[in-house]
Formats: C-alpha cells, structure tokens, sequence
C-alpha cells in the first residue's frame, strides 16, 4: 500500500475548482489515483474526493493541509478533511447482548478487510465478553442507572477512554443505550448506528414488531450517523429482505439479523475509507 | 380453461378441517387442482384456498355455497367465499392525471393477461381520456368541488355507475383524490390503492420529496386496500428500489414510476385470481 | 428545456485533461450542468461525459466537434462523441408477438417521458399492428423466410426505411428473429436487445425453460447492446426477481415480462440521454 | 422447545393423501404444530412437511417410522423421511484459506442460533487453524496432492472422521479442493457447497473475474448440495447484488463475500430445520 493523501470537500460549485485542485496536485507531482465529483444543482454544492500518491509529491504532508487552506479554502468558501491512509482510523465498538454484529465486525478485522484498528469494545453488560475474548480486545463495561444517578460518571469513564485510546469514530453495534449528548458532540458524523428498521419506518423500539402489526411484506435495516434526534441522522445505507404472512416477529429478527450485519458493514467500510461526505443531514457516498 | 370452484376460508384452527374439507370436495367427484393452507399459530386462526374443477363434481354450483355453510360454516366458526373462475371480476379503474398505471393496467388487459372485464375508468380529470379511447373504454369525469358542495351527488353518480356496470372492485391507479367512506363501505377489501412510498413511511401527500429530504438510500412502493383510515390499510405488496446521494425529487418519480406500476399490477393479478385473504389488517397471499 | 451540449469521451487516462476541457468549455461562457468522469486504473483509461449550456457559449455549435477534434483529440489520442440535446434520437422498434415491452415503451413515449421520436415500427408479424394503431405509428411487416431466400430482399427494404426515417438506433422490444450483420454493422452500440435471461446464463431460445429446468431461485433480464456473436453483446442493464419451486415455465415467463419491460425501459433511457459509453465489449453507464 | 416429529414425504399426487396422514396423526393425539404441502402438477407429484408434538402423542417414537411405512408408504409409493428435533444434525465444515464463511456459520452456532452441533472442521491448509481455536471445535488438515499419490489415503481418513463423530452433513464453506466421489455417494443431499456465482452462469473456477470479463450488472451467489457433476447439484439457494463499470475483480470479490456467508447460512438453516426436499435434481424449500 503506497501512503496517499485523501481530501475531502465540499463548497458552492464554481467553474474551474476541480481543474484549480487537480493542477496543483498534478504540478506538484502528486499522483491522483481517485478523483470522484457531485453537484448538487439544487443548493448549488460542490463535493469531491481525490486521493494522489505522496511518493514524488513535493509537498510534505504536514504543510498540505496549510497549503489548502492558505489556497483554496477562503477563495471558494470551501470546508474540507483531509486524511493520510497510513493513519489508520481506531474504531470503538459498543455493544449490549446481541453477538451477530460484533462477530461480522470483527471477523472482517481479523480478515484484515479493513484498514482499521479496533483498540476496545464497551458494553453495558457481561454478556459479550466472550467474544471480545476470542478475539482479544479488552471489554470494558459501564451502565447507567434506571435512576440515572452515575450518568455524569460513566459518560465521563467513556470519555477518557475514547480519549486514552485515541478513538476516531464509534461503532454502536445493537447497542441498546442512548449515547450522551456529550458524546454525539465530540464525534459529530463519527458514530455510526445499525437501526433494525427501514428508517423513517418504525423508529424506536421492537421495530420489527411494529413491522409485523403493520403487516408489511418487506423488512429493512438502516445505518446512519448519530445526531442529537433518535434515528434521525444521516443515513449511510440501507437495505431490505422480503417477508410474508407466514413470518412472525421472531423469524423476522432472525432475517433481520443479516440485514443488519451486512448494512451496518457496509457503512464501516465507507466510513474507514473516507468515502463519506455529510451535508444538510444527508450523505454523499463516493464509490 | 375447465371451469372450478374457489373456496377462500378462515376459521379457527383445529384439527381435521383439511381432511373434512378436501373428503367432502373429493367424495363428490371434485378434482382438486390447488390447494393451500396457512396456521396462524399466534392468534390460532387457520386460513386455506382450495380451487377444484367442476366437471364430474356432483354438486351443482348453484348449491354448493348453501351445502359449505350448511356442512362447515357454522360447526368450524369458519367465514367464507366462494367463487367461479368462469365468474370474471369487474374491474372499474380510478384514475387522475398521471398514465403510467393506467397503461400497464390495460397492456396486461389487451394482452389477455387477466381473466377480467374492465367496464370503465373513471377520473376527476379530462387528462387521461385519450388513453380510454385508444384502448375503447368508456371514461367518466366527476370531481369533487373544493368546498364540496357537490360531494353528495358525485358519489351518487359514482356508485350509480359502479352498480350499473356490476363493477367488483375498484383499482385507484393513481387516483389523487380521497375515496368516499360509502364507496369504502360497500366495497371492503376490494378497493386497490398505490402508494408511491414504502408504507408507512411517508404517509400522505408527495412521498418522494419527503424520501429525498430524509436521504433515504432506497425508495418504494406500496399497493394495499383502502380502508378508512389513510394509507394505512392491509398491504398486499411492495416493492424498493436503490437510489443515491445524485437523485432528485424529479429522478425519483421517474424511478418510483416503474415500482408503482408493478407493484399495482401484482396486487391486482392476485386479487383477479382471488388469491388474497384479509385478516385483523392484513394480507394473506396465496402463491 | 435549454440547448446544452453533450460530450461523451474516451482516452488513455492522463493528469489534466479534466482541467483543459472544463476550462475549454468555462473560457468560452458554457456553463457545465453536468460532469461525470471515471477511470479505468487496469487499463489506465479515462472515461467522461460533460454537458454544458450553448446559450451563452460563444463557440458556434457546428464548429464545436471540429475545435475538440483539433485541440485535444490527437493530443490526447481521444475518441469523442458530441450530442445536442434538441437533436432528438429517433428509435425504430422491432417487435414479433408479444406486446409487454412495447406497450412500456409506447406509454412512455406518449407520456413525454422521453426525448425521442419514434418513426416506425418493424416486425416479422402482423400481431401487434393493433397497438402501433393505437398509437399512430407506421407499422411494417417483413419476414425472412425459412430457406432464407428473400433474406436480401428484406433487409434491403429495412436498411431503406431505417434510413428514409433517419433513424439513429434501433431497440428489440422481444424481436424473435436474427439481425443482419449488415444493420448490426450500421449501427453498432446502437441496436438495444432485451434477454429474457441473467446472461450470461441461458444464451438463447426459451431461457425460462432452461432457468426451471436447472431449478433456478431467481431469474432475470438483460438489455444489452447486439453484436455479431448472440446474446453476447455489452450488458446495459440487468435485473432479477425472485422464484420458487412453486414457479411453473409459464409462471417464470409472467414474472419475466415485467422484468424485461423494466430492463428495456432503463436501458433505453440511457441511450437517449446519451449516458452510455462502451468500450471492450462493456457499458460504463453514468448516473 | 418440545419434542416433536418432522415427516418429509413425497408420492404420486392422489386424493387424500394430506386428509388420511393428517387424521393418522391426530387419532393418535398428535397436535399438529406445522404442515405444508405442493403439488407438482406437471409430474403430478405430492409434497409434505408435517411436524407434530409428541408429548401426548401416543405411538412411541421408535416405532413411528415403521407404522409410517407399513400404512402409507407402498399404498401410496411413498418416499419419506423421519426426523424428531431433539436429535440434532452434527455438522462437518470443510475449508481452504478464507474465513467469512466460516466466521459466519460458527458465529450463529456460537449465538445458539442453530439446532446443530459441529464436532469437526477439516482443511486442506493450516490458514484457518486460529478460527477454529477461538471456537474450541477440532481442526483436521489433509491435502490431496498434486498427483493423487495419496488421495485414497487421504479420503480414507476423511470418512472414518466423519463416521466417528457421527456427522450427518457436510458444509463446504469455500472449501476448494474436489470433494470425492465416495464422500458424495456416501452424503447425497447432504453436503451443501457455496459458489460465488449466480449459478449456472460462471461455473468453475474464479467466477468473479468472469463476471467482470463480461461485464454483467448483477453478481451472485449459489448455495447448492453437491452432486457427482461440478456445480449442477440442486440449487438450494440464490442472492445477488448489483455492480457497476466501476467496480474491479478485486472489488467484486468483496462484495461477493457478503452474498456467499449470507446464502450460505441460509442453506443450512433450511437443512437443520429439515425443511428442504430434493426431487429431479430441483429442491422444494418448505417456509
């Protein structure tokens, strides 16, 4: 894997940026291995992510983001990231007692799928510590109170921990509790949640018991980020499986299951490969 | 195509009702060419289709309703239908402005894809009577003022028509006006509705924008019965399509188009060949 | 609908030819509407389709093909092709005995859904006369017989109406007879077939025999554009519907009829609006 | 969960089949927990899944499988299969180097989802070792080399493994070594084999990069039980997903891999349930 730069934009669309930002890599003999644009004509934005090699690059890589800025960023009112993919995202991984998504995470990891470090695993119960045992990533677990009486407490051990363990995004893999606010704003579009529904449908709880009552013929999972609103953020991806009269809520969380696995996946990946753009609470998916 | 008998049936489940049912159609020279059956083992209920030819049966058709009653209806607490496939549903389509529905409705019924009469369209709209006349059906024109003054005689005209013309039951192919709680009445579960969202999401009025602004990864359609209540009848079926950060609220009524049509037409395939069976809100389907 | 102007091209991928034609067309007051670009790393190929408004553009449309041609063709050992979007495609559509996919394509057609004419519609049947007077179309029969010995004959009179109709493409709405090499040779990427098949799966006759012979979970459908070889020409579109044991032949060709219309439809679709480029016997499809 | 029986039957269709069995049943104080049955009409063939409590059931269970036989089986030429839930299949994995599979069937096992014991996995390479270590499951290595000089050996080892420990399927999770003819007859219907094909396209070795070289839309995967002819054994189970000209063989086989664990799981959720039937090389999937 040769060490590339990742850049991430967005600002209102103007004539000449894309050719302006591919010149000055190219010029500086950068070699561009990704170069992929949208439009929105509606709001009249400009995305784009380009990745170029930093072999010949003659910039060193702590001045480009600078460089950018100084460049680009007043000049076309431009807000951008920008990433190195030799600085491999940390991914925490919560989780309450459902195994199915943590087992698909982690495979992938011990597969070496991802270009990720997953350096923790937090719960609010015992169930899934074998599994981190299997797999050898320390568990660490914290509940709040129905009384909500440790709430300050816990939030403030997670904090540390994310901060000790220099975590870059979260992953809530069916995990049953409300993340503090404290926590959403020290990540804001870097926690990623699996919902057991096709959002907006069923949102909350025993969403595919609200399914069966309803007596849809289709079930689906939704991963998004995590904003402030429940369910409501950007959605990352979705998909659905087919259901009929003969289903009951139990086979449904079993089918459900894999679509669950598979979605919230999905989105890890786009996520851990910077392919993800937010904007007005939605996403751009660059593929 | 021989002529048989259909018997849609629930009752609450107990042992031996297939064995009674199918002896009985057996014993009187019935020759039973589809036979399904369904246990909803969480409310008990049994639900079954049997379909059988004619010819050597020994029981007049003219008899057979009263003998099932007689034999069944009551020991079984059972609720029935009976039907002849030579006996062709009258199908009345309700129409507005957009014709892509209604297109695929009268390809399919030029094609003799469908054992159905189709007697007349009706619209509050002249937009569509072109497409009536190319296919040579009579087309009707009432709309409902908005101060509705003249709502009463409408839906006597209507169901005037609708008894006129021993219409069976009612597809709105794109029908954008609210359906009268008399007509609803007088044909319960047997008036078809289109959707153009994945129910019940998106309830109500322009789904696809509501789709477009949540920034949902998948849109749908959804046809079901029209019951009081809006949108919110048994489902029969639904359908989804993928769509991306670069659709439009325009590029997805053009794809939700091409769902809505055949996610209609499937519905309307299963209730000509009395395949549906309505249960507490939903839909059981034959295959 | 304002006048723009379509660029579809092809070169081996270079650093900077984004830039110099984006500059090209904003030096020169066109403004881009849209801009998509993708490259082909395995065989360092560059593909982009750039739209721009000719309102404002001060290069005279009929010098336009001749300035790229000059600037960057050679330089940049580019193929190109330029389109208008008021210079309408006219589409010939050749038909045998089923009218599923030409009564889709008819209804959108009459439904102003897409930018083209239709100026005649060919078959080897009198069958389907019925529905192109429905729409009042030109209806012509001709039909190669068995020895094949007026094969010459008809296939001259078929390259003179294309011809007398100016007809830029051509699509296969279930055309159940052979193309001449001669028409495949004047049109080539531009005759769109439909597969009643998931190709490369079940090449020729009766693919919904074969797909229940091998007893097959799901069957699908191909457009694609004809080259010289059967059913092996570049895949525009695919898609698949779900089966069971319960399927019968004539059940899969049901099924199959709504996938082929749909598949059709979408590939035709791209063609008109110019989103297609092909290349190594493959479609890169913009979105 | 209480103890019942699973029949699987088929036999000539005949009246009166589904009346005498189901009567037989409950005579005998068997409370019926599941049922369905098909009807092959073109072979005139007659399907059954039956499942009865036998807690008050009154005939023993060592004694069913005769009774079975000796009223219905010659009667009616009856082929059946006799199996209570409480006696578990014992589930033999067999891999070579890629672990997705593997991590997905062994996680469901983990989680309790299955009612199935696995005793054993056996490879051809020592890859996989670590996976089968997390799980406390045995691991067997033997490689058939090159030129066979020890295949007789090998196969020999292979069968008094799973003869000792008592396994009753096999489930080839991307096991890519030819399984002998000896295990085949040995397990017929019994091995389950998962190809990275939408079957029978792509048949054979590296599949992914065929499909890329075609350039299909769509790709997919097979579940399917292995027979004496490569990848034509019955189809259990198919998925696909949907691709684009931007995806590579690399990309591909990522995608695939999703669609591989998941219809492969889904096979062999089937075969623990008992509720998949062979028949003319096709399967019936009972729901």
């Amino acid at each position: 894997m040769k060490p590339t730069a990742i850049l991430l934009l967005h600002c209102p669309d103007e004539q000449g940026i894309i050719s302006e930002v591919t010149k000055f890599i190219t010029d500086n003999h950068g070699n561009i291995v990704y170069l992929d644009q949208y439009v929105d004509r509606e709001d009249g934005m400009f995305f784009m992510r380009l990745e170029w090699e930093l072999e010949k690059f003659t910039i060193p890589r702590e001045k480009i983001e600078d460089i950018i800025s100084t460049l680009y960023a007043k000049r076309y009112s431009m807000e951008f990231n920008l990433y190195f993919n030799d600085d491999k995202p940390r991914m925490a991984i919560f989780v309450s007692k459902m195994s199915h998504c943590l087992y698909d995470l982690l495979a992938r990891y011990k597969a070496g799928e991802w270009n990720v470090e997953i350096p923790c695993i937090v719960s609010n119960h015992e169930d899934l510590r074998y599994v981190a045992e299997q797999f050898d990533i320390p568990y660490y677990i914290w509940s709040i109170k129905k009384d909500h009486s440790n709430k300050a407490e816990v939030e403030a051990a997670e904090m540390e921990l994310l901060k000790k363990e220099r975590v870059t995004f979260i992953v809530l893999a069916r995990y049953m509790q409300i993340i503090s606010d404290e926590i959403i704003n020290k990540y804001p579009n870097h926690i990623i949640n699996i919902h057991h529904s096709f959002l907006p449908a069923f949102v909350g709880a025993k969403p595919y018991h609200q399914a069966w009552e309803r007596g849809v013929k289709i079930i689906g999972a939704t991963s998004h980020y995590v904003t402030a609103e429940l369910d409501a953020g950007p959605i990352i991806d979705q998909d659905v499986t087919r259901i009929s009269h003969k289903d009951t809520p139990e086979s449904l969380v079993l089918k459900g299951k894999d679509l669950e696995k598979i979605v919230l996946s999905r989105a890890v990946t786009k996520h851990i490969e910077r392919k993800i753009l937010t904007y007005h609470n939605k996403t751009i998916i660059f593929s």
